[in-house]
């Protein structure tokens, strides 16, 4: 389908389901599909960090584009990761990901070499002249150890190059520099601004934001929606209450001891244990090599839920 | 052929010669290679950061080891690295490029993702576990923004999971660490240590390394083996002045305008400039986002091969 | 004058004029002052960062705050940094600035030497042991290169160690973490939370904070403070609105060459350079080894006063 | 007495000995100058990192630079550390060291503010015009978060701004850098570059260095004197396995539990636990707030000065 211009509303980053030996769970994935759907999300974004794209081999990326796909049936719009490290590659993935239904691709800035802006520059507009559907880009500098400079997202919207940017910075006054910018210049129209956090889209959409990716609406799809809602209709307060629940929920990310594992593992294995402790997933397992929660770890995921009235 | 238990001597990061429209260029590879092993080279490693690992198609990957292994024969081992961002996407690597031919796989600790150092020590108990090849651990914290801890090298060493250390820290103290321990402890045998640093291979070599895999290499094979000969013979004042000219050499890496083009625009587009003054390669051109050089830069690059002798 | 539990409101990070020789300039200090109280801010935050604090002779620091301390005469709270490397330097500086009159102090996390949590924890203890006047924590990772744990801070509070903290960190939603947890936990009363963004004043308003402490607000204070005020009436969008324009003021920090200086140097220059222009202040000197903003520069300084209606 | 041209040899950075309650302990300090002395050395560094400079109360630095120069009289060369953040506080320190008998200032690059390479090439000139003894730049990226580049180190001892250098960046690349410039550039004379490293001396020595400042020569400045007279004697093979001896030793820096202190916490505790062990000072107090060392901690510094003999 048509990737509006601008797509608003809550759009997960939807996990990926594995099997206790690592392949893509099909059955889960199309639950997980309608749990989000049926919240009311307003599209599903794949391949993302929250979805492992960094941990599936090829085939599985392309598996779970037509999975996703297929189940939505163009009822959303579906965007798609095109994580790699550099222009050639992130070709593929894109031929690949548009081949298999996606709606647009999200692309980074390049990561593993030494990158200077003006090689982002050319590193977008060439992926925007091949690809056959708009292009996001995804400021994720925890990942690629760089960050996307508002003015040349800016001077990227302006021209065309980008239909949107999927904020994961951290910098709200940055990611502000972009919303403001996208809404007072002229050359700039239907440009989409998503913001990442789980933990600020009250103040992301108060400041201008189109809509928000939180990895959390995996879990609680409703809560998003539920705030977003609130928010649109001038319920500020009660979307800063619904806001602060999630942030209590978001505290489920830390399940993992720091110790053992990193914060990736704790918290992409917490989201898994939650679906699975909800029923939306039949195996909370994660990719290798990240450390699977212990026991104790789940429990503590499993109180996290209780208290969000979510079990 | 046998991956040698330790590997000394020079391995060259055989760039990747492209055509104009990007794809490999078999002819000037190939004559790289004899480039290379005429000068008297130990081993050859592919795919590495100089060859623009990160820049290649998987196609274009497979291509380059079937043609540098195809080229020596079984004369000399090859390397190739298996560069990606986590165990499954590695493991593909690693299928594919013994597949085509290589006797040893050069791995990197996870990247894109947060790693804690369980995570690491994990990820490469499971290539070795999966290789059908030995296991080189690639240090390179520029590109992957973790370093490894020399104590994990040498246990990975003494479990028999690493094969050898290929080791582009800079952080010449902490491989000191690795090179006296693998001498010291008697659970670590026949482990590889080779430095990457063009710029220290003398004081490498003096503190116990195996063997260096120098970028600029590629434009200065003789310069480099000429070094490691000197210092094998006991001539260090010998081995110095070598280093030294080549530390000169070593500038044209900084050609590019730092205000235009990254670092690694810059290196690499220097070395294959220097390929083609050379009459190694066709065409000096990298792959994309980088930024190409200009006249004048190209111009810098002829001068310092002129001042080395090597035009 | 006791330091109110919270204090809310605007609270200017205050300039420090000084002479073209360097020294303190007292007359455009004390207009400064009164430029500022005039404006209806709630408190004044003197040696901090935008105050050059780094830059100042212990003497001119004792200067600083005498001089403010007296101007103000008790009308207004005056917090004092006490910036240095560990716990007895610090202590030296809190015993300075108290006795020149301030009645809190702000104080940031160890730094020059690597800090462990443990450490900091420690710092505050003694640093709060040791001061007769309540103690604020400055969250400030771009100079000290460690952030402030929001549990760490929340600890703190609890313990009666820390009054406030004053968050410079750019991370909104570690600062939220600071916020909701204070309003929420029965064993802390009376914290006062102020974000130090200049570009978000109105989004950590939105989500509970005391105040703000903006560098900006030295040039325009009569905006912050109707920011302030419009948020705190329940005018959301009048709020926003005012954000906004300051957002676009807050450019002029952007005046100097990034060639040719560090973003110090030109936000700090753009800020004198504003005062200047203005009439507040005589000379827009900054400490050495600042670079001093030319001639053009100072001329787009003008253009942003111009269009925010300053001029 | 005057720098020399160059300063040759093992350069101590001087530990300061504390009494219990955080006094500089006058006794133990002339005994770890007499230990020091004895053994060798061809200068002493106070007020560097291993001398706590960063938490040394400013009467307290100028006690220890008066102590030290007393007790050795004139006999070897002093170097003082002017630690501060910016010129004109370092440019206080400065006089206070001169006026205290220091021979040589030892002055980094900025800290705590933002720094462009322009202000500190501008910092180290203004603070070599005001200063009445020669300036050794400290390149110590760990603690001030920017690297001197060896251009600008060159630039600076070309214009006669610099006498030598302090090299504690770990980049022995760069530091290579300018010891070979140093020796090749006709406009430099009688410039010191000395490594900061423990554990590389010998390959600095052989690459060309001057001499080295090792915190460990606090505990053992008997071995690195030896390591420095074999290497110019020519025994290389002596000087490298004198330098392994010392790079076990230096393990010692682990002792600390790095879950419960940090980095600098342990290796200065180890530093002064080692000399308290030896008898040398009469108490291993570190200043505030840096962790002590726990009884076990402790017994495991004393199993390296066994192991090494120094017990």
């Amino acid at each position: 389908m048509t990737f509006p211009a601008p797509l608003t509303g809550v759009v997960p980053p939807v996990c990926t389901p594995l099997t206790p030996d690592g392949e893509v769970d099909r059955p889960s994935l199309d639950r997980l599909v309608d749990h989000l759907v049926d919240a009311g999300v307003a599209a599903l974004f794949v391949l993302g960090s929250s979805s492992e794209a960094a941990f599936l081999r090829d085939g599985q990326r392309r598996e779970v584009v037509e999975a996703v796909t297929a189940r939505v049936g163009g009822g959303l719009p579906v965007l798609a990761g095109a994580i790699d490290m550099t222009t050639p590659r992130v070709l593929d993935h894109v031929a690949a990901v548009t081949a298999a239904g996606a709606d647009a691709v999200v692309v980074t800035a390049p990561f593993y070499t030494r990158t200077h802006p003006a090689e982002i520059a050319r590193h977008f507009r060439l992926v925007a002249g091949a690809s056959p559907v708009p292009v996001v880009a995804y400021d994720i500098p925890s990942a690629v150890h760089t960050a996307l400079d508002p003015a040349l997202v800016l001077e990227l919207a302006a021209d065309g190059v980008l239909a949107g940017l999927k904020d994961s910075s951290g910098d709200l006054a940055g990611f502000r520099r972009v919303v403001t910018g996208a809404r007072e210049r002229a050359d700039v129209t239907g440009f989409t601004v998503l913001t990442g956090s789980e933990l600020l889209v009250d103040s992301a959409l108060a400041l201008g934001a189109d809509g928000a990716v939180p990895g959390l609406a995996n879990v609680d799809p409703h809560g998003y929606v539920r705030l977003d809602r609130l928010f649109r209709s001038g319920d500020l307060a009660g979307a800063r209450a619904e806001q602060e629940r999630l942030c209590a929920l978001f505290g489920l990310v830390g399940a993992g001891d720091p110790a053992r594992m990193g914060g990736g593992s704790s918290a992409l294995g917490a989201f898994k244990a939650a679906l699975h402790l909800r029923g939306v997933i039949d195996c909370p397992a994660t990719a290798a090599p990240q450390i699977p929660l212990a026991p104790g770890e789940v429990e503590q995921v499993d109180q996290h839920l209780k208290r969000a009235g979510l079990l």
